[in-house]
């Protein structure tokens, strides 16, 4: 017998230390404040739906009244809270507008659980690719014109889903968007997980929320920009193109028939606290962070994700708008590494980040963090920029040249595995980020999984699978089919996705990778050799 | 704009109230107890998935270990700890052992998270009907002699899934049924979210785990009778007949990425108590319980459901072995309606019972309940049962005749609806609740939905359904196809499903019911007067 594990004194003492948290859950555990002081334990409140308490699923009373007054703040024709986050949100809304074995527009850059929906509904899959801000090698936004062309080419197409902001805050042209899927006559499902707090930050400049700009069905992660408990989220639907009924039955299918009371009422609080003070307590929030901003806008060999590019353009190409409270700091120019920079943050100032790449960190702040939080994280900065500048000229960095727009690169001692990325950037003419190489697509991710996964039980003996997958060396597996997700993380967005034919081009690119150290992942072999394929005829 | 809502006010009012659960969660809201009142701050405790705190979905530190940890208490190969209720894995267990349009052979009286499993896999289903206690019109057990004829007479049955204990204690031979599963080559699923305390609760004499009887794969609903959070449950999973990566898959996919830390470290909790304490508190309770009994065992109105049924024979008819923590208190011979009988403990008395049928109440105690809870139950029923007795004559009361076996009834003005089902089951020749008719089945259940719900979107218009759903009178139904449930609850079986032909019979069947004021359920039209059908080739 294994010891008994004590993850709640953990929890507890972790709470108790002075690890700030540039992460989720958007409360940040301030116990300060009084929003987050005066909730009660949670087993004193933890009811199930008996009389005069409604019901989650049939909502008819206080749950009925409590979800209307939350659709009228947002302007939704329905909204649902979510006991089991955006993932179950955007497992309706896939299931929910789209039929068995259809086809669906999404940008390759979702959110696994828009995968996963793919799984559950079998669905054929065509991608719009994202651009790539190739100065921090991250993810850019969707231009409305790749929408255009896919539904123009592709008449079997059933709905759009699009993920804006991305987790590292950058807006795509969803207004553009909305009016180029609804001229087909289809809805546009937006991943809005990371801007739940965008609705409420309008005035104080943060981006509009896709449901103002003609989304039909939109998830937000109630947890991961606004104080409200982790695995908590909303799904806002508008009438016209969505069938609310199919979205109401996969509602109830994705999420548990106990729904948690403390998760309802923590919900319905973060709204009402949003909507009495959201606005004048986004607008301190954006002059907190425009402070925070100011003082790490100077920063050289680390650099700061702005609104303007190093060239002083208004807007980086890729970046239609761009959510403020996203702190991205990249390391490209510094000699070190995101993960080096994330580890240094953690380990020398007890501040912990949200992620890191191989060339930046993401910080998530939101309307509560404090001042002396944000301070926190702007003199640790602002420190290690010192630090790193002394050491510059032993360590190296990289730069973009002005005159040619190519990288130029200086000192050669990065110390660093991510250091190689640069080497590599100057040998090609495209960023290494950007070889997307849109594989073809021959099966269904579902089918392709199932191949790998094999027969589901020993008794359905009738139907024999002809071609179960093997596993082959990815150097060897040239015109094979795969049956595995691969893909650099960040920025997370597959190269291969099951179902889809490995050229020699895109295996080069995967042993280019690899060779570079670079983090290539998503299959069984951790190690990245070998895959899981099927022969393609 | 509508009136703003406060339910977490209103939950703790509720709480602060002398309102006594005989309901859900089983903590009870017991916080005068350490292990309730010792919880931290909910918020304070709050994390994402940071470093040193694993990932739920690819555990590797901290929650392998105690998920390992738990799945050795258990006796399990491996132990979930799913966030998002019994209900994700119920999912998750049919789609990780059937095929897409496979069959599953499961037995009618399933939670809806099990159709639910049927629609998301678009399964054929095969059914084990369960026995039934006429006396208490309940459900009662399901025989393996009905699983083996089942399995001998469909070869492409891939999983069986039965739901024992019942919502109201009813045990099956689970022992048996797997035996009998096994030996055709595939898994059986057990739903035992009703049975979380039994592997803690064998020596005090609770009925023994289906984990340890056979089954493959069983899930528990945690807060539903031990001391952890609404929507929190586990699901354990043994070698040899599951696929464990396809469980894998599932359970990520069902459950949010985003899992609650609060959740999590409430089932540890949880568990680790029932390990520590489990076995004597489990003793103490049963004592406690078995006093609640003894003072029961006389209600002559009233009636207790015990394992001696009223002729004095071992064992109901129907029940393989019954758990003694749910008290069934049934009111055929009492003059008044569960309703009635719920409603009266509710007012006169503040204790709210888990839930009633026509002709019984369910309360549900668990080893959190104090004697003095307890107590005040036992009170109020042997009060209400004087009040009644008194009243008898004039309201009159139904009994089995010892000769004959059939109901007799003395008396005529019942006073209330449910009533006048005495008058009926004198005229038939099986009791109501019995005459299940096992329709023919055209259609799986999702293909049924999808005629009704109508095309996902405006722009798949290649794919013309040519038959779509049309409200139908239910009597002029004959012969068409079901696209809704109809069932009665409580038992809540399904009279007939979706895809399933609506007989003569069976409408006259529903017809009765609807005239003896018995609660059709299941359709859209709450009327009961029409449905959604297709014709029927």
């Amino acid at each position: 017998m294994s010891k008994k594990p004590d993850l709640l004194h953990k929890l507890v003492d972790y709470g108790n230390s002075d690890f700030y948290p540039f992460h989720m859950p958007g409360h940040k555990r301030q116990m300060n404040s009084e929003f987050l002081k005066e909730f009660p334990n949670p087993y004193s409140i933890d009811i199930t739906e008996i009389d005069g308490f409604d019901n989650l699923h049939h909502p008819e009373e206080i749950l009925k009244d409590s979800m209307d007054w939350a659709a009228d703040i947002y302007g939704a024709d329905r909204t649902y809270y979510l006991v089991n986050g955006s993932s179950c949100g955007i497992l309706s809304a896939i299931c929910g507008t789209t039929s068995l074995g259809g086809t669906i527009l999404m940008s390759r850059n979702c959110h696994k659980s828009v995968y996963h929906g793919v799984i559950l509904n079998h669905l054929k899959t065509e991608y719009i690719y994202p651009q790539i801000i190739d100065e921090f090698g991250l993810q850019g936004g969707l231009l409305p014109d790749s929408v255009a062309e896919m539904l123009k080419n592709h008449s079997d197409i059933q709905a759009v889903l699009v993920v804006s902001p991305t987790y590292d805050g950058i807006v795509s042209d969803i207004k553009g968007i909305a009016k180029v899927v609804h001229s087909y006559g289809i809805p546009l499902i937006v991943d809005e997980a990371h801007g739940a707090h965008f609705p409420f930050g309008k005035e104080a400049g943060f981006p509009v929320s896709a449901l103002e700009l003609g989304a039909d069905i939109v998830i937000q992660s109630l947890h991961k920009t606004l104080p409200s408990f982790t695995q908590t989220a909303v799904m806002h639907v508008k009438k016209g193109y969505v069938d609310i009924e199919r979205i109401n039955q996969y509602a109830q299918i994705f999420q548990s028939s106990s729904p948690s009371y403390i998760f309802i009422a923590g919900m319905e609080r973060c709204i009402g606290f949003m909507d009495q003070n959201g606005n004048e307590q986004m607008k301190l929030f954006m002059e907190r962070l425009k402070g925070l901003r100011r003082r790490l806008e100077g920063l050289k060999r680390l650099h700061l994700l702005n609104t303007q590019d190093t060239q002083g353009n208004e807007n980086h190409s890729g970046v239609f708008d761009l959510d403020l409270s996203k702190i991205i700091i990249g390391t490209r120019r510094s000699g070190i590494s995101g993960a080096e920079l994330s580890d240094r943050l953690r380990e020398q100032y007890h501040l912990e980040m949200e992620m890191c790449g191989p060339d930046y960190i993401t910080a998530i702040t939101t309307v509560m963090d404090t001042e002396e939080g944000l301070n926190r994280l702007g003199d640790a900065l602002l420190e290690l920029e010192m630090e790193l500048d002394a050491k510059a000229g032993c360590r190296g960095f990289c730069e973009t040249d002005r005159e040619t727009g190519s990288k130029v690169c200086c000192g050669v001692d990065y110390g660093f595995d991510c250091g190689a990325i640069y080497a590599a950037d100057n040998n090609k003419s495209e960023g290494l980020y950007s070889v997307y190489k849109r594989p073809d697509i021959v099966m269904t991710i579902a089918e392709a999984l199932d191949k790998k996964a094999g027969k589901a039980t020993g008794r359905a003996t009738e139907k024999v699978e002809e071609k179960t997958a093997e596993k082959t060396e990815i150097c060897y597996s040239e015109g094979r089919i795969s049956c595995e997700f691969i893909y650099l993380y960040p920025p997370g967005i597959p190269i291969v996705a099951p179902g889809e034919v490995l050229s020699g081009e895109i295996i080069d690119t995967i042993m280019e990778y690899k060779r570079l150290g670079l983090p290539v992942q998503g299959m069984e072999d951790q190690c990245a050799e070998w895959i899981m394929t099927v022969e393609n005829d």
